[in-house]
């Protein structure tokens, strides 16, 4: 765990990756890329050299943080004695409507491409309340345009959501909206299988640049004050209850570390295009026709809000159920809404379905620990990603043997994430996917989150329970992740400064 | 609030103030103090030359943070156009069994003295874990001998906790346990009036040095993770339950910043100095005799636990009571248990009696977020204050007005404090002191701590609701403070820099 040989930072991006994921060469297809046979539009790759691909991942893995490090098999980290090249795979993943499911994660989705341990993926992620406005995030984007296409006959993408697709539950539209992020993927990992776990590296993120012409230079995300945040019932002002949005201007070059505000609106009932009224923010994407609304600007003028730029959803399809509900968070990642899984920031996941089935979206531009109306800024961004497998084989004895929940690493701290059931589709049998929405409190959190921690320091750092809980007591935070998502969520943020490496 | 001529850092102690905390000075009095009339054992003043007082205080505002300046009066701020001189008492509080009141807060305690606005005082603290190990903690030190005095006739301080004096409840002991800090105290603000607000300002922070010659040159502290820690009920290991006490090494000399754990013990029933048993740690002072206790060394060998020394109690005494158990934070503050209330901190209070009755004790070297097993490092401390009371008529129309919680600001935050409930006493009635252990919830904490959030962004603020709600969401972070003080908190912070002053 502390192998002071261990180099501490994470895998740098290689400079081809950098170059791809310029925020200048959005929508263009990178350079010397090709199509795989039979993938979905726009998808492409670096054309791989395959020379010697096994020493590139012995090489990944000793550049990886301290958890990937510790859980290399000594006898497969053969130290290079001549020069020797190595290639990658780097593949694109745009965003559009062949390339994204809308509101659910599934073993069933056949996955959009297949790469190897220690590939590069750059992944385009849409925001679901795009459609809030829709002239400063969908308009002039071929790929947003085409996700949220919806006209009297047809939906760009008609499933939002894991419930029925002829909405006979609620009558709000196919899908349901249970479950409402826009996820690009599924990624399947070559030879990924049960009890492996998958190592996700975020080696670059970037906001997406607003395309209509008449908001050149700029980007803009969404927040939605709605019914499901923490604050719906206990409003002061009148009318009570209100769903309130609020648009913000984010800086589309990275110059600027801040977001605006725009203007605010109050949330007034949307007849979608087939026909159907939306009196609350009660399904995905629905476009907002502003001739209803009423626009406030001169909002929040003398604040800035820092960018802490991350993606809400991230993680693998689990094995309990068919068709799952992209909101409440799990033991394979998801919607864990933490800022912190941004740039430099590696996850570690358990392998749950053959492949592991990766998908990220629900972008943000910025979050506040709880989220508490519901949502952060929700706002379009791109990532660059690498992928490493660990294969369960290799993890015995390591820190990673038998990880059941997502696990973030950053270059200072590891952050575990505790949530009011760790694994509610299994803990709450054949209802669990309504059920969670009514069985959750910050206190059931905190008790997994603590239970996640005193094992990572009894298991990683070989501590006696009455050492872990002592370190927990004196060391430790806690932090409220989120209190929106169903399956509220509890962070345990530990420094590795508290380990001195000595031992 | 933004006033860019108002400066941002707190005010700076004067150098004399330092002198008197420096660690090695303590023990002596310090130099140029002398004993006010009737002042109990130890309790010394600066001789103040009584010049411009007034004057003074408008300047000592002018240096305060932003809440402070935004308090100011603008009538009442003259620019000093010629050079002044000005003086101010700076007291000494030593603590000693003439000097603490052990487990309550009282608005009947006489206060060791009265001060006036802008005045200093060094108070030293006091562990109630000190007798964990009394070689390390208490022996050679006349003050802490003095509290933790016990033999078969007589205690130092027989009162501890705000139970009935004859133990007729539990059989406990005197005050039976019901609130276990040593607090130093209570000082007096001339005129301070109920509906005021007292500014208090941690100048400085330094660790009580071990006395004992055995140990010289380092400080110790206790970790308890006891029978009210979230852990007890949740432990894998055999014996269940059980509790354990940790020592931890400190630094005295404040050049290392970490502490260092030296053993640990799990609890072996105690019989006091009178003669009763101590199952568990149900009583604060017993002690440890160690005949019976097999210590553990070698534990936590490497790790490191970043010191953030703070005061777990801090605060007023209340008027809804008469003996209020020390263990509830609420409203006039009390256990927050907040590890940022230390140096650079400041703190406002409401003042809830005549006279204001500030107290201080349950010293910390360290703590995490939620104090999870129950206690921090609990660990002796001097800290040097600056109180600044603002009088109720001077807040209209500013940020403190009506303030009716403890509000902490650092240089770059403001930090709400948050409660299951916020005044507890008045909220659950008769029964309260009682009723509160069994009904508090992080849940109920992060609402009242919401509530508090959007309050301050729309009267500091001038936002309006939608406005506050949205920015809580995507800008403000809430973390768990405790969930072992009875009345459970979580806090949200607040960082100043999203705010531009551009208005």
């Amino acid at each position: 765990m502390n192998d002071p040989a261990a180099p501490k930072s994470p895998a740098i991006a290689a400079p081809s990756v950098e170059h791809a994921t310029n925020a200048d060469d959005l929508g263009a297809p990178p350079p010397e890329m090709s199509a795989p046979e039979d993938a979905p539009r726009g998808v492409s790759r670096v054309d791989a050299v395959a020379a010697s691909r096994r020493s590139f991942l012995s090489s990944s893995l000793l550049g990886a943080g301290a958890l990937a490090a510790a859980a290399r098999p000594a006898a497969a980290q053969p130290t290079p004695t001549t020069p020797a090249r190595t290639t990658v795979s780097h593949y694109h993943l745009p965003a559009n409507d062949k390339t994204v499911h809308w509101g659910f994660f599934s073993k069933s989705l056949p996955p959009l491409i297949q790469i190897q341990s220690g590939d590069f993926v750059t992944i385009e992620t849409i925001t679901h309340h795009a459609n809030d406005d829709r002239d400063r995030m969908v308009l002039g984007d071929p790929g947003v345009e085409s996700i949220f296409y919806w006209d009297k006959s047809r939906k760009g993408i008609d499933r939002r959501g894991a419930g029925p697709m002829d909405a006979s539950l609620f009558g709000r539209g196919a899908g349901e909206g249970l479950g409402v992020h826009i996820c690009t993927g599924p990624v399947a990992i070559e030879n990924a299988k049960p009890g492996d776990v998958l190592e996700v590296r975020i080696l670059d993120v970037n906001v997406r640049p607003c395309m209509n012409r008449n908001f050149a230079g700029k980007a803009f995300g969404s927040n939605a004050a709605a019914w499901w945040g923490f604050h719906y019932k206990d409003l002061l002002e009148e009318p009570k209850p209100r769903e309130v949005i609020t648009i913000y201007e984010v800086d589309a070059t990275g110059e600027r570390d801040y977001a605006k505000a725009v203007y605010n609106f109050r949330w007034f009932p949307q007849k979608d295009p087939f026909g159907t009224l939306h009196k609350t923010i009660d399904y995905p994407g629905v476009p907002v026709n502003h001739a209803y609304t009423k626009k406030t600007t001169g909002i929040l003028k003398n604040v800035r809000i820092p960018v802490r730029p991350h993606f809400g959803v991230m993680g693998l399809a689990p094995k309990e159920a068919d068709m799952v509900d992209s909101i409440p968070p799990s033991y394979t990642g998801g919607n864990i809404d933490n800022w912190r899984i941004g740039k430099g920031a590696t996850m570690y996941y358990p392998v749950s379905v053959p492949g592991a089935l990766f998908s990220v979206g629900d972008p943000h531009a910025s979050q506040g620990d709880s989220e508490l109306c519901g949502t952060a800024i929700e706002c379009s961004l791109t990532g660059t990603f690498q992928f490493i497998l660990h294969e369960r084989a290799s993890l015995v004895g390591t820190p990673l043997e038998k990880l059941d929940y997502p696990l973030l690493e950053t270059q200072t701290e590891y952050v575990l994430h505790g949530f009011s059931y760790p694994n509610y589709l299994e803990a709450l049998g054949g209802k669990a996917q309504s059920e969670i929405y009514s069985k959750s409190s910050v206190d059931l959190a905190l008790r997994d989150a603590f239970r996640k921690m005193r094992h990572f320091l009894m298991t990683t750092q070989g501590l006696s329970e009455d050492e872990a809980i002592s370190l927990i007591s004196v060391g430790v935070d806690f932090g409220i992740t989120q209190v929106v998502d169903g399956n509220w969520g509890v962070h345990g943020v530990l420094k590795k400064n508290l380990f001195t490496g000595e031992g």
